[in-house]
């Protein structure tokens, strides 16, 4: 399934979660998604820093458009694992996801995504890196395998 | 460092995101720590099931509080890495999580816990397993290892 | 597919990697399978320890046998995504491995493992904690998914 | 610490699990590791394929000496957490394995691999994608931290 910007759009648009955070895409291709996140205070660790789960919810969502891009017709792509990893504390004006497919597949997609955090005048550093396991659901039959 | 459950509260408190999504503890001992959410339209993915990222959070988050309270005095916690399996679709009233710490040390803490989705009648389904790897930072330097 | 000793015997004997290694079954029941290995030079790190690697293919392998005992009639178990932390050094005579079924499906399954050295005496020390995304494929289909 | 092939060879060398498998480095820069396996009936799993278990273990080794080549003096690597996901049957005349450091540190290394399987004519296909976090501890203190 071949997937625009604006129909990407309309699919984070339609998660609640994703409105709640702010997170939407920017660019689409085939197997890959960009997104970005204007960072507020509600976003922040105790530290001051980008909380974890924020970044893990951006690579998960973002990831999982990457796959849906590749993914048949009249089916769902949803994580069955994901792992981050945590290179660098969260700091900045926003957050921007890079993710693609590593392989595609009809019942499995590998996906892996990289998470940056862009100061006021554009710099990026990477602060995650992470990797999924996402099963393909029959669109009619949205659980988990 | 003991934690009691007060001295919890506050460090959860303390954390805007995890106020901004509504987890709190509700029960702590040494090495465990017990967290709930009340669900809202807002946690939810496009399919009507809780989004992986709110699992995601509440999980690093309260498996982090795990750790903390076997942290040597002056030292933080931080998540090096963390990995969820997404086992059964969230549905529910709440979401109950169970952090526990595997093995603490003095530089990283291993941790797992587990998410369980609760109906209104108090029937629990478990729907995520995490594990994570904790670093220990002294609380002066509060960056990333 | 239940799985009785005898057969699981079978199973392992089959795989000539872990014929290689020297890892044998001894206990089997729905769900979990346990396994054992006696410790030889070969096994080791430059450290004197086990190596992770030998450690990480007894769980996987373990976590797949305790995967198939679960599965439907015709169906193989793969492993799609493993993950190991190594606790503490891997020291002893010989380890032994306990790995379960955390969620059985019909196209994933989610396991567990755990990996313990053993000394002479009988002491068992935690070496490893693993956890792994299997995937189900038609027996006549032998591949990746 | 800079590692030279030769140094890099007997780091190799003195791990009685590498020589075991038949692991050896054949290209080694600043933070980057390559190594390959000749394959052999040993290596396999009962359908045939390279067993997980020896791709992990070469993975593992892999982005250790990775980590290695940007450790301070003093410090060895150890791993911590690892991560495999296995994306193709491998099947072929020799694995090869490409390590690298995502983001060295004083205390955690992260790290990523990919492993191919190679044909008699060179075609290469890749199999798994791993990663891992690495720990530095003191040379005299080769334990688990």
């Amino acid at each position: 399934m071949q997937i625009d910007l604006p129909t990407l759009r309309g699919f984070f648009a339609s998660a609640p979660f994703m409105v709640d955070l702010g997170i939407e895409p920017v660019a689409a291709g085939e197997g890959r998604v960009t997104t970005v996140l204007p960072l507020a205070r509600r976003h922040l660790q105790h530290t001051g820093q980008v909380h974890a789960g924020v970044m893990a919810s951006m690579a998960d969502h973002t990831m999982g458009a990457a796959g849906q891009t590749m993914a048949a017709e009249g089916f769902w792509i949803i994580t069955a694992e994901l792992k981050t990893s945590l290179l660098r504390p969260g700091k900045g004006e926003r957050l921007v996801c890079e993710a693609w497919v590593v392989k595609p597949g009809r019942t499995l997609t590998f996906t892996e995504a990289e998470v940056f955090a862009e100061a006021g005048d554009g710099a990026r550093t990477l602060v995650m890196k992470a990797s999924a396991t996402m099963a393909l659901v029959p669109a009619e039959r949205p659980a988990r395998p």
